[in-house]
């Protein structure tokens, strides 16, 4: 370790000047090296490479712990053991400063490509964990019990197991590339994300030299099924599903939406096609309540069932609007990144509705071949206000769209019942 | 609103010279309009009066989005139709500035006891909703087809539908409190929470006169069963869980622990227990991974199951700690807030196993009846592993406990399986 003299006065942020980091992360570079490990640990601050630091949110907890003296503020992690249990790229897209800028490509990997800088005493972990797991979900059993699904003992097995791959993925943004993606200048994106945060993270504004953030938010997960390697092969079916953390649905089976239902369904058609020889992927992404968070979710939620005659298709959006001032905040422009991670220029079956989703994907260069709607057997009653009010609005469905008549007509529940 | 000059140049941080928030939060004081509203929104940054802002980590998403030029940066709430589904409070506990530290017991009702304050043009936000729903969950419906419930036609209906109270709630923190609770003094917090976040804002080291913090992370959402009000009386039963995201078993039903079965067995037991004339709760907390988040947990599976010997009941705790350097990051300690803010004294059945709940509810105050563990034909396979390591290591048990010999013979599946 570097040399470290008891430093006991607080700085308020860092500044670039003859601070250079030792380490520059050139974003895009296909060679590792050249590209640079993303040095966002605490251990060494000199080191340090980026804006914000490891785990997302968590990095309050951590910071807590530190605080409160259960955890050393110069652990380094044993990293022993923990190497992805499936080895995912490098593919093209690596390459691409412009093609993944909220994830980093190197981020499961980091500790083998970027051997070199450990050798240099430089601390940094990786961003993305790949591991293998079983999953087990009733709605599969059911599945498998209504005959839809045939057990074969390796994939699907007859207790209802499902093998698949899964990865968890830190945020790490590079700025001058979410900038582009959002026809923004990067001092804009700085700014804005430094003053209507309440302030977070000064280094926004005072160290232009760091051009990587890794914004304290929720990040994702994947799940896929059957040969990871597949997933990069455009002739080779796949299905995917993209989906938004709803918590009221995704474990509670809240009936106010087709999350769960949508989800399960997802999953049986990845099942499916991997059993035919293609693959599967489920990516569920934590952007609660269309990332307005679940606290804004509820407070819509009384907003509608209470409005003037009751709960209906026709002013689902505007209540959203009243009470978050946009529809919608999840910003699915950033969603493909994990898809070009993950090699993949076609998709075959695509189980989502979201034209919006759809639109970012195609916009970012990956084929869709078709898209497959929520089976109509799927749709709680109470969700249909939503449903209808969504391919209304743009939703892709094959059946027919409500006029705004109609529309007025489709009504949910009220609170009381 | 107040005049606003346009203001172009950037401020790193605020300081408390002759900008004393107008609108003081005497937190723990029992008259709503002492206590005063948190004003954490950024339309009027001089009416502030916390750190850090609403939505958890959310707000980067709203930064975003303001950046984006898709919401106007002083967009006001319209908050009509959007109280409380059902009354909660006021109760004792909220008078004791000590007792509640991690959320706004007014948080749910500002709007309505503040409404003096939005005559003055102070624009705050409620940090707690409350909604009513239906749940359905196949767990559920297997428990009525199975003749272990029985549809009564209110709180459960013939298709499986539960009739629920929910509320979600942010966090928000009062430092003084928080740090007392770890035994640490409040300046040592907001230097622990500045510098081991990356340096996460610095008004916590500038405005020592700001004692309210909003942290970027994720709250917790309440589910109640039967009537909210008696969760209240003592004299009432009253079935409890309180259960800790995972993402990879709640929702996709891994067979590595037995986060989901547990939280079925407790929602079933919440609705036996409401159906009796009691009550029943789950709270369900944002704290992936023990808080240490899912790309650790990851990586601490690779490890586990890639040791020498394979996955072991023995070394299951150690695994955890060579990666993140602490066994959990949770603070059990601040989660029994949320049950003081419900007015709780006692919980008649206590529906977890984990000391570390148990211990820092009792420790709060409130009488735990009865534990209940989960049955045991609902621990996957794969799960034994942990569940022989959490008793040995002093979860709650009505069975025999392992010695270290038999914790060796406790093995897991591995990778490739």
């Amino acid at each position: 370790m570097a040399d470290k003299k008891p430093v006991n006065h607080i700085r308020l942020t860092s500044h670039p000047d003859g601070e250079t980091p030792g380490v520059p992360i050139r974003w895009g570079d296909p060679e590792p090296l050249r590209r640079g490990p993303v040095v966002a640990t605490l251990t060494e601050p000199a080191h340090r490479n980026v804006i914000g630091t490891h785990s997302g949110a968590y990095a309050v907890y951590r910071a807590l712990a530190v605080a409160a003296g259960k955890l050393p503020q110069d652990h380094r992690a044993d990293l022993k053991n923990t190497s992805p249990a499936a080895q995912i790229g490098p593919y093209p897209a690596w390459n691409d400063p412009e093609r993944i800028v909220s994830l980093d490509p190197w981020g499961a990997i980091a500790p083998q490509v970027f051997r070199a800088y450990t050798e240099q005493d430089i601390d940094f972990r990786p961003t993305i964990a790949v591991t293998k797991a079983h999953i087990n979900l009733p709605e599969l059993r059911d599945a498998v019990a209504a005959g839809r699904l045939k057990p074969d003992g390796d994939l699907l097995q007859a207790n209802g197991d499902i093998k698949v791959t899964k990865a968890a993925v830190e945020p790490v943004w590079f700025l001058p590339g979410i900038a582009k993606r959002f026809g923004m200048t990067e001092s804009a994106l700085r700014r804005g994300l430094f003053e209507h945060t309440g302030g977070m993270f000064p280094e926004l504004i005072t160290r232009p030299d760091l051009h990587v953030f890794l914004p304290p938010i929720g990040g994702l997960t994947l799940y896929a099924f059957g040969r990871v390697e597949a997933l990069a092969d455009r002739d080779t079916p796949l299905a995917v599903r993209v989906h938004d953390e709803c918590n009221g649905s995704d474990v509670f089976g809240s009936d106010i939406c087709t999350c769960r239902p949508y989800l399960a369904h997802g999953i049986e058609e990845c099942v499916r096609t991997a059993q035919g020889g293609g693959s599967g992927l489920i990516v569920y992404l934590r952007k609660e309540g269309r990332a307005l968070g679940e606290v804004t979710k509820f407070l819509v939620y009384n907003a509608r069932k209470r409005q003037e005659g009751g709960d209906s298709a026709a002013t689902y959006f505007q209540r959203t609007e009243c009470v978050a001032g946009v529809q919608d905040m999840r910003f699915q422009e950033l969603m493909p990144d994990v898809l070009h991670w993950l090699g993949i220029t076609r998709i075959h079956r695509f189980v989502s509705m979201s034209d919006m989703k759809h639109d970012a994907i195609t916009r970012s260069g990956i084929e869709i071949l078709e898209r497959v709607p929520i089976p109509e057997d799927l749709i709680p009653a109470d969700a249909k206000v939503e449903m209808e009010a969504k391919k209304a609005a743009g939703y892709f469905t094959k059946g027919p769209v409500a006029d705004a008549a109609t529309l007025a007509q489709v009504k949910g529940r009220g609170l009381d019942v």
